[in-house]
């Protein structure tokens, strides 16, 4: 008897979705468009990110039973809407306590929902804070072929639900998942998914949100790998995108079946608390005809380019997500403000940015004609308001309570406490949301004014170290073809010009220097003696360390800003303030 | 043969400390102090709150593998001074991970170590993020007596390590804390363990830390309950303590013989995953010779008298360690205001507390004369610095900007604003902490001014609902029998003064309607049609929902106040600022 030949295939189409926190309408509207271009590609499954119902993530309004009531509500609509496809979306399932969960969701009906197993709470997670893990493994007979699904999390492990689902007969592992960016991140996914297809010899598609929300931004960048570990197609990153693949099931059998170790069936994770399920939805595809397509592979991002485009839409996604539309920038003339005024450019256009310059009487003439030409490059709209009349009668209203004592660093937050307030007498007069500027070096050595400089409602670049602002200048420089960062502005010693002749070296440590020492004591936990060992002259160490200390309490009263390292300030790295912990 | 009478009995200390988080030095002084006292007592067995070696929370300075291991060296230190004495203490035990830990030491020997079980992951708490959970049960037999440690969490689940050890032979549990205070919880915690001490026939054992840490106030109040639930001792609360007490454990062991349910040894825990071990570290007492004592229950407070006494010690440990002497308070002359320079004339001294009045052309006659009531009733020094000259600077600078536009809540703003640049040039020229004076009804609502009146250190009333305010005025002059808070000061209408004959009740419902609204929806997160279900007016129910949904920026840059309801602001409550979700 002549065997039957092998020929399946699976058509998955995987939208990668900027979805809303609670926009559970729009997010709806979105998941309804990638249903009827899904049908229209004669795509079999169509996945949908973690959460996607609702958002991520929504943190505390998972305690709103209402929230959740009005998450499974919006599902029940896009169940109803899925006729004659098989849909995977995530959302939060409440029984007798709340889950992470995938439906899958097969011709119309809700047949069944997966439960995350591994809950990540380190970093910015807070998953145990919300929901209970799952326990079990389900493996789906989709057109004829062993799906297993999961989320986000599930995939990092070596022996998770992916390998049990892929020997309990799933030959397509899916994953959908809400992923924070940070740079580099993608390259490490892309590694990760590669390992877990070939060990487990199974198609493996993952799809990640995409979006800024708050302080972090999910790059999406979806993946299609196959049982080899090869790519066959990789999404946008930072933007929406439908990626499309052909899997080829047949071969994943064919592989599995010509592989001793698997043939063998030693199961590593013999011991672990999971339960396999397994349910047929479906032995063949709805059609057969389908309409060809060709999937893509979008190229990766250099590391400037990564980053740059993080910001862009973290700060777009923040400003437009919470209703507003345009921002205010204070223009100083420097590298942070001018680099933080090209990335609002870029994310909500020219017409919608409007600098404000503030001179006072220690502004240099090169620091009002920078801002002006910075201005002039970018297009946008430029008022001026000095702040010297607003000074002096600070000057003169504090004369009796100041009386005997010199100037200080009083005087200096003084002016810069005065922008704040202009920009944010502006903001409240027009409606603009104001951006603040400083970045992540002055954020870690408190080297910055509390209601000052950082008064505002989204720091663009507090993640970004001072060297790599320089780096994106460049680059953005480089992107434009021309000098629209001005040269001037890259080439000049920083200055905060509070005081005569000031300069930052006055105060900090050079920045060459500055930033890998901070990088070590706040993204790596070294201590002081472990970094002086690096070969750090230990007065830059002792200093830096200190600085960080002693400056929690300003970090906790800044606006949010992008995260793009791998640890940010804010929910990323939780100190107390109240802290006598010296390790200088 | 005559049976041996029983006549066991176990003097413990349990020694209340107010530990500071990374004070190795301090808290190591502050605990050989404690031994040196339980020694000369006559103590069998001392013990030390949850993590008093490197104080509580840690929070992420427990990441720092330095800081881990200066706890353990410091552990070490307290190990050595400990001959002649049994002892307890938390600390921060790493191995292949990080546990909370409590050390078990006998005559100056670590004898073994606990690691707690139940981690709480909610509300404030994020220690999964921090610990493994322990899986030991260990029973110790100090003094011929059978004692079960456990830490905290572990004692809030009816099956738990108390009952598994009180089942295996502990006929005393020790229970190290630092379990934070909101008003009302001193009560839940006494009947609770209560009601473990009676189920499991032990005598129970509670050593509570005090002292306030950021947003949170440990309150002490330890206690020592018999094997019927009745109260032998009760600590101090809000100070520190050493609580006392002779245990009567051959009352426990006959007890338990007399108890048919106890007889028959009906495990529920049988399917529970951990392991009870036990461990002799000494058959009789190191001195049968000692000094009588006297068990003291000191007596728990009213409400007001708790929340208020909480607030001092929040309020005065978050200025002294954080290495301030003296606080600045902007005094209108309204309650807010008023209630803040009392408690911190309570916790720092009338010489450390500085009141500002920074009148405009709003302010009232009344207003001015309040404040300088208050200030020559408190008996601190007031500064007055009138902001008309720099309000008239800031309009003459904005006029070209707001050409052709009508006066709004901008204008309003700039005063609060000026206000807070005053108050922190103060701050910057004195070193002087600056307490801002909103209440929980004006963060709730927004209705307050980011780096206006928001503008400071620690925000000490951030917690208490408007309608609690006046009540612990109220409260705080029948304490000094007098008018120490001017009764015009309770009795006129709120005003931010920021506009002529502005009223709170212009922009806000009244408070008596507003407070209860505010608590539904913050608190308890009911949605707006259950608080409408409730009676109230529809109206003023969708207002306060949309204010509080509104405000989430403000808050997310609000300085830290101390917690006093069950669930306030900040660490508490971690809302998403871009969030669509709309219940009104």
């Amino acid at each position: 008897m002549p065997q039957k030949v092998d020929a399946r295939r699976l058509r998955i189409g995987m939208a990668q979705l900027n979805a809303t926190v609670g926009d559970f309408e729009g997010n709806l509207r979105k998941m309804l468009e990638g249903v009827e271009r899904a049908k229209a590609l004669g795509v079999d499954l169509l996945t949908f990110p973690e959460l996607a119902v609702c958002g991520y993530p929504p943190e505390d309004l998972l305690f709103k039973p209402h929230f959740i009531a009005e998450n499974r509500r919006y599902l029940q609509k896009l169940v109803e809407a899925s006729s004659g496809i098989s849909v995977i979306v995530g959302f939060a399932d409440a029984k007798e306590d709340i889950y992470n969960a995938a439906a899958v969701i097969h011709d119309g009906k809700l047949v069944d929902v997966y439960h995350k197993i591994f809950l990540p709470n380190y970093g910015v997670f807070d998953e145990n804070r919300y929901f209970r893990p799952g326990d079990r493994c389900p493996v789906y007979t989709i057109a004829g072929v062993g799906v297993g699904v999961n989320i986000c999390e599930d995939i990092w492990y070596e022996v998770g639900p992916a390998s049990l689902q892929a020997y309990a007969g799933a030959e397509v592992i899916v994953n959908i998942s809400a992923s924070p960016f940070y740079f580099g991140k993608a390259d490490v996914r892309e590694a990760m998914i590669a390992t877990r297809a070939s060990d487990n010899i199974a198609i493996f598609a993952y799809n990640n949100l995409v979006g800024g929300q708050d302080e972090l931004v999910f790059d999406g960048g979806g993946l299609v790998l196959d049982e080899k570990g090869r790519l066959l197609a990789r999404g946008k990153q930072f933007e929406e995108d439908m990626i499309l693949a052909d899997l080829d099931v047949a071969a994943v059998a064919q592989a599995r079946l010509k592989d001793p170790e698997w043939q063998k069936g030693t199961m590593p994770w013999k011991e672990k608390p999971w339960r396999v399920t397994r349910a047929t939805l479906s032995d063949k595809p709805f059609s057969t005809e389908k309409p060809s397509i060709s999937p893509v592979k979008v190229k990766t991002r250099s590391l400037p380019a990564e980053i740059y485009d993080a910001l862009v839409l973290g700060t777009g996604d923040y400003v437009t997500k919470n209703g507003f539309k345009k921002v205010l920038i204070g223009l100083s003339g420097g590298i942070d403000s001018s680099l933080v005024a090209a990335i609002a450019v870029d994310a909500l256009g020219k017409s919608n940015v409007v600098g404000v310059a503030m001179p006072s009487r220690y502004s240099s003439a090169g620091s009002i004609s920078d801002a002006e030409l910075l201005a002039r490059n970018l297009g946008i709209k430029l008022l001026t308001v000095p702040i010297e009349k607003v000074f002096q009668a600070y000057h003169d209203t504090l004369a009796g309570a100041f009386k005997g004592m010199k100037p200080d660093i009083t005087e200096e937050n003084i002016q810069a406490r005065i922008r704040g307030n202009i920009l944010m007498a502006l903001s409240n007069k027009f409606g603009w949301l104001v951006l603040t500027t400083g970045n992540k070096s002055e954020m870690a050595t408190g080297y910055t004014t509390l209601y000052g400089d950082m008064a505002g409602g989204f720091a663009v670049i507090k993640d970004v170290p001072k060297t790599m602002v320089y780096e994106l200048a460049r680059y953005r420089n480089y992107r434009a073809d021309k000098a629209l960062i001005p040269s001037s502005v890259i080439e000049k010693p920083p200055s905060a010009e509070l005081r005569p002749e000031q300069k930052d070296i006055d105060t900090l440590p050079d920045y060459e220097l500055l930033d890998p020492v901070l990088k070590a004591y706040v993204e790596e936990d070294k201590s002081v003696e472990e970094i002086i060992a690096l070969g750090i002259d230990e007065e830059v160490v002792k200093r830096a360390a200190r600085l960080v200390d002693g400056s929690e309490y300003k970090r906790r009263q800044a606006p949010p800003g992008v995260k793009i390292t791998a640890r940010a300030f804010g929910r990323d790295r939780r100190l107390p303030i109240t802290n006598r912990y010296k390790g200088w």
